[in-house]
């Protein structure tokens, strides 16, 4: 812990303290997969970046308890049916509840975590109904985005601005909330919700570059995950966008060949091909582009130094994240 | 539509008018499916009785709309993924949206159904946040009697209080939540209300039984299911449960074994034991009782008489249907 300063530990270890989904526990067959996901603790991310935001603009982050859960129980119902959808048999190094239970019980159980996500926002003495909304847009666009990266597995190929509009339903909306629904229900001025809108994009597309990256080329036993699941299930990734721009005419339609098969061997093949490109490098300064483009947008912001340190200190922690 | 009176009509009307699900069209193989199921309009019986209860409490059922569609959307939300979840091939007469699409889709698509029965509820300006809660404690009670519905599956039997617990949480906790939340929204006193509760628990019972007879002894063309799916699915009915109970010790043994059992001819021999109990009179009987009950709790509401009267009507339209 004494790696962090003192504010960042603070708020990292009020989010550990308070993400348990607080969730019944009959019926056992309903609740159990639930708990059993929730034995590993994600990174929790975004309920940390929520009480960054709240705490910027001088938000008292014990108030904040039930929006922080709202957002991870969303983000985690949403891990849940993900992982029925890609077939998953492993999420944070243990058992998806698809393989140790079945589909059904995971769509089951991550139906009831969806509404309990609800259950907890609207405990919230400070959400009001415009809050209530942004919540449910949010969620909508986590589907939306859902739908375009299942759509991509079957096409050979897609364009950089259909992967960011992808990604941007995927995984930046919730970060965007995450950080804007905070800053808005403390009040603070319309410059800043507005960079901090930008921010959640920003870090949006940090986050699912790097967690493209991570699939590749992580650790199985850091990510918690069966290393090129990407690959298998034919997501259209950022290594394999960047990589397949990049090659030449001529070697376009191998990779989309070998991408889109269903062989055993592909992973090493495909690597190879990226490798040839040198899709590693390129991806490390796109992420660190985009890091520099976030620094400049903290700064941005009008609230105090030491507040702008904490922030900057979390996204470096998130620059080198591993898992 | 002259078999209603003046009242009805209106109100099954301007159900019929509200309920088309408002959702937007891209992406496409997200909204799609879900224009595909709503081009079959269900019975809307939970729509017509929350504008029934609002009209019998004085409110302007103009009101009452986004609250209608809410309600509906959810209930089409939880058909979409209890599809999925039973393998039901057919519904209200065409392809399920697993059939006709994939699985993955129908959960996708479902989820931000859900997601869309918020987004109506949201849009009302007469929804406060505590009818919010009691909608989001009635989908959880959705997902928890459905978690009984399939854990009964795999038991041999189950007990009538256990089969009123799941219906409890499958069916009639919506029906309630229908009756009362207008009820409560044009603030009716506390008596009309725990009335209205009672009705909504009864009506629950009587349609879920009604369903179950259904399954069994409807028309396949009426009902758009296929005849004996609960028979197949092994789920625990009343009437297999009524059947159970009234069959000597002896037969009691045979029962389970034949409907526990994966035989493609189980459904003749199951149909055979029940009639030896004469389980269709026992359940017709049954309903009948509960209809009695109604018309009294109906009749205890402190409502003008030609409010009960169209309730009464529309309970009759109920007790004789065949889909």
């Amino acid at each position: 812990m004494n790696k962090y300063s003192k504010n960042l530990a603070k708020i990292i270890s009020f989010a550990n303290d308070i993400i348990d989904l607080k969730i019944p526990k009959k019926p056992d067959n309903l609740y159990g997969p639930i708990i059993h996901m929730a034995s590993k603790k994600g990174k929790q991310v975004r309920g940390v970046l929520a009480l960054l935001s709240y705490d910027a603009f001088s938000g008292d982050i014990q108030e904040l308890k039930e929006l922080v859960l709202a957002i991870e129980t969303l983000h985690n119902f949403t891990l849940i049916h993900d992982d029925v959808m890609d077939n998953a048999m492993i999420r944070r190094g243990i058992d998806t509840i698809n393989k140790k239970w079945s589909s059904n019980q995971a769509i089951l159980s991550g139906d009831v975590l969806m509404m309990y996500a609800y259950h907890h926002i609207l405990s919230s003495k400070l959400i009001e109904k415009s809050v209530l909304k942004q919540f449910t847009n949010t969620a909508i666009s986590i589907c939306e985005g859902q739908q375009l990266d299942c759509d991509f597995q079957t096409m050979k190929n897609v364009s950089m601005d259909e992967y960011f509009k992808m990604i941007q339903g995927k995984t930046s909306a919730l970060i965007e909330f995450s950080l804007t629904a905070p800053a808005a229900i403390a009040n603070t001025g319309h410059g800043n919700l507005n960079l901090m809108k930008c921010i959640g994009d920003c870090l949006g597309k940090l986050f699912q570059i790097q967690d493209d990256y991570l699939d590749l080329y992580g650790n199985q036993s850091m990510i918690g995950k069966v290393i090129g699941g990407d690959i298998y299930e034919k997501k259209k990734t950022f290594l394999y966008i960047s990589a397949f721009r990049r090659l030449p005419l001529s070697k376009q339609e191998l990779l989309e060949e070998i991408y889109q098969s269903d062989s055993k061997e592909k992973l090493g093949k495909i690597k190879a091909i990226y490798d040839s490109v040198d899709v590693k490098n390129y991806v490390n300064q796109y992420i660190q582009t985009l890091n520099q483009e976030l620094v400049d947008l903290i700064n941005q912001l009008d609230i105090n130094e030491q507040k702008k340190i904490t922030l900057l200190e979390f996204l470096e922690l998130l620059l080198y994240r591993n898992s």
